[in-house]
């Protein structure tokens, strides 16, 4: 290995270029940036924007003289490689400050190219008032807006990671947001049932949140802009932010005939090579490979792409090692609140085929005795053929991404809901508990797949036959203030050893509590006595969830 | 089964007591608890103390009452098993209220009577200022001290989880507090160069700190305390808390001729059954078995205590389950840091004879541009012979229970160093970052098993011979702030590449930076240019913990 090129230098092309000097002191490193940047905070750039991060250059983590005199990397800023020769092994450079080209040889190539802000066909929508945010210089464009415009009222369309961090950003200078979503929820990594909690958050703080709403066409109107939507209605706005998602950049790819994917993205094996032998593709821009399914996917984050950056280069100078798959783990802020995930969610094993069970736990983050205690609700979704996790998520005030850290392992692990009984996780009051929600959804779920406890779901309760009757054991002052399905019997569950003549032999008892809990020392009383039971999986707060509209 | 004894009320015979109903409702089922008190939060007690739990009730988790009507047992305070009639399956009651005696039958019974504080054989020791905290009587009784006598300094014995938390909430009441741990270090479940961090944390709180320090002797002086110290020194102090340790309450089970094993612990089975088959114990009083080793252990916490009272349920009534051993997760909140650890320790590991090798990563709590960002101090013990992954600590103001919590699954499920580098946890700036700490370590553990690097330890930048040299590769303003190694070149890494020559080929040259990162960059350079090297692990960082005195 002579030559190495590297084409993109933020995450994968960054950590592909540090990794290949460490290995080899020999080898030309050549990488090329056509932005003005290299190796900056992108997940950073909304944070800045709302004055989190105070701070403009703590976003730029190197800079092209950092690269030079650490890991002797010549960075090209402001050159853009737009084409790729196979043959000869060479790729055309334009110099944007020149306005000149010329060729660069290599005998390997590294494309991190990343993913472009999907610009969806909406007539009128590129206004001097429409923004994407994906780099420093958009971030500017939009800082500067908002200093010479001071906008009122902003939009952003599409509740995605981005579009929800810029929604909060101004939210936070105070400016009123509206925010389209034409999917019924945000966060698509989260199943619906799991995103109303974040609705709810969105609404309480005041957003103008609207689902299953899309931006039909955009007006520019005296000095704001009027938005058509796909609900016949219109709004008046001052900033529009564009965030439906992203797409990955192919162009260089396609024209120099490498293998594109169904979904779009460059094909890689799991040494991150492309179809060509030389060339590897790395970050946003790769199809890469569900951990759980094999199946391809599209996961622009960043943890991957610094992976697989490191792994193209192990590849390159010898050092083999191959890319295990991603799971697609994720976090996100959302106000006061953090929702996670990790592994499939229950609309993509829906898609996918694959049987399994699901259970909600509503925990605390800690000992719900020391102060500062908040709720964590846990969604787990498991296979009902061998108890293997498949998916968990999580949303609440604190300890989320700690529980979706050990479920994101336990799932590599290639663990069961069986092992999550023993997990052994740190307990003292301000950190934990001696039971945590982790624990207790192994509980359940161990229980279910052992047929000890019969589960069912606010589906089930909705479409309640005539052979079944509902069985709410909260006590009435619960119902009275969190409210209670209609035609419930209600006998606390503290009552029901002396009230069981009350209940009918001859059905199905539907049982609901709060989060579940009691619901299943009720449902263990009821089948130890002979009744035939089940009990609402999440109880009350679930069922709440799932029915929420917004 | 027709009728179930539980011995002890609390962690493991609650959760018994509850489980069992849960499985079975025909059976009667009698909690005997000797105290006032069951299911109350003792891991709570300090902070009551120091206030952070104010309400006192927070701490009572369930009452004799709430145990009936919702599980339907029998709960019977104040009432003590003191003998067990093996052969009449009998047991004889003491009732402290009315000084009573009377038999009771059983057909199964679960001993968790927990463990005692120890009372070290220190004469004068028993005083009225003299106190141990195991439950919510010894709380009240020192919180009755604290009003009453309003003592400007205490003295705490012992710097274990108990010790420390009391040390911490005599402090925040405004007292000052002397702190006698007879070890060189507080917190034995991590090793002396983690517990230094915590000894700095300890003495910048104004602590009185005296390690290898016993206590000799008491006297009572005029309203006060006079402690002699095992270093010929004395003390004056009003308040005297012993907190050397706990050990298993084994009278009933020694009496009655069950087996016990070498750690003073009552013998069980994985099914948690004694050597009697119809008793079974459970929590502080029995030796468990190591996760790793498989070796006896004294694991007093409540995490085990509370899924032995489930399994050893579960076994009575049929269900079948055993305990899958313990690998003493635990942590604890010292002032502003948080502690924990899983797995093995370095001691432990010298003990057992278990090939190991120790590194460290010093990273942070999030990505370090968004604000609130701490240092994480990771320690990671892993096999020599394959990478599985044997132990790990940390220390930091924030994110050490998530750190600790992955890794304690990590070894639960047999990962190596290697499935480290893969872990995919959550990232976003506010909760992680793209390349967590724990994938660092899974990097550097992974380079050092693979001779991709070699590592060296303080102990080695210590006994420096001929034969070798060393290299300090950080910016000279940073030895001037954080100081430096007596007699080490100073060449910064990024001028590295440019001064090789000054460095000999002809001995071997252990790296130093700050926290391990850049020597390996300059590791890498040298070696690549033919040069012998070493890098220290956890940089200067480490290499003061390593030698800090206090």
């Amino acid at each position: 290995m002579k030559k190495l090129l590297i084409i993109g230098g933020v995450a994968g092309g960054a950590s592909a270029a540090a990794r290949a000097r460490r290995l080899n002191e020999e080898a030309e490193i050549i990488m090329f940036e056509r932005g003005e940047f290299v190796s900056f905070a992108n997940c950073g750039l909304p944070y800045h924007i709302s004055g989190e991060i105070a701070d403009r250059k703590a976003l730029i983590l190197q800079t092209p003289q950092s690269f030079k005199s650490r890991f002797n990397v010549d960075v090209r800023v402001r050159q853009e490689v737009i084409a790729i020769d196979r043959v000869a092994k060479t790729v055309t450079v334009k110099n944007h400050v020149t306005g000149e080209q010329y060729l660069e040889s290599y005998d390997a190539l590294v494309l991190s190219p990343g993913a472009a802000p999907v610009v969806p066909p909406i007539p009128g929508l590129d206004t001097p008032l429409t923004f994407s945010l994906r780099n420093i210089p958009d971030m500017d464009r939009i800082l500067t807006l908002l200093k010479e415009r001071k906008p009122v009222h902003a939009t952003v369309v599409g509740g995605g990671f981005i579009g929800l961090e810029m929604m909060e950003a101004l939210d936070e200078l105070n400016i009123d947001v509206t925010l389209l979503e034409m999917s019924p929820q945000v966060m698509a990594p989260v199943d619906i049932e799991m995103a109303n909690m974040l609705h709810q958050e969105i609404v309480d703080k005041g957003i103008d949140l609207r689902l299953n709403c899309g931006l039909s066409s955009v007006e520019q109107v005296g000095s704001g802009l009027k938005l058509f939507l796909s609900n016949g209605e219109s709004l008046d706005t001052e900033l529009l932010i564009s965030a439906v998602g992203v797409k990955p950049e192919i162009s260089l790819a396609v024209n120099a005939g490498l293998a594109i994917g169904e979904l779009g993205g460059i094909v890689v094996d799991e040494q991150m090579r492309t179809s060509d032998a030389s060339i590897y593709a790395v970050g946003d821009a790769v199809e890469e490979f569900d951990f759980l399914t094999g199946e391809k996917a599209l996961i622009p984050l960043a943890g991957p792409a610094n992976r697989q950056g490191r792994i193209a280069a192990n590849n390159i100078f010898g050092a083999g090692d191959s890319y295990n798959r991603t799971q697609g783990t994720a976090i996100c802020r959302v106000f006061d609140l953090a929702v996670a995930s990790t592994g499939l969610n229950e609309k993509r094993l829906e898609r996918s085929g694959i049987p399994y069970e699901k259970i909600y736990v509503h925990g605390a983050s800690h000992a719900s005795y020391f102060p500062g205690a908040h709720p964590v609700s846990l969604k787990l979704l498991f296979s009902t053929d061998d108890g293997t996790i498949l998916g968990a998520q999580a949303i609440g005030r604190d300890g989320i991404d700690k529980r979706i850290d050990v479920m994101a392992v336990a799932i590599r692990a290639e663990l069961t809901v069986y092992d999550m009984q023993d997990m052994e996780l740190t307990y003292a009051p301000p950190f934990g508990s001696a039971k945590d929600v982790l624990n207790q959804a192994g509980f359940v779920a161990s229980n279910s797949l052992k047929g000890e406890t019969r589960l069912c779901h606010s589906a089930d309760i909705d479409a309640l036959s005539d052979q079944q009757i509902l069985l709410d054991v909260r006590n009435p002052g619960e119902l009275m203030k969190s409210g209670a399905v209609e035609g419930a019997v209600n006998i606390p569950v503290d009552q029901l050893r002396g009230r069981l003549e009350e209940l009918p032999r001859d059905k199905e008892i539907l049982i609901i509590c709060q989060v579940g809990l009691r619901g299943h020392v009720a449902y263990r009383m009821l089948v130890n006595h002979g009744f035939t039971a089940k009990n609402l999986t999440g109880g009350y707060k679930t069922y709440q969830t799932v029915n929420a509209k917004f």
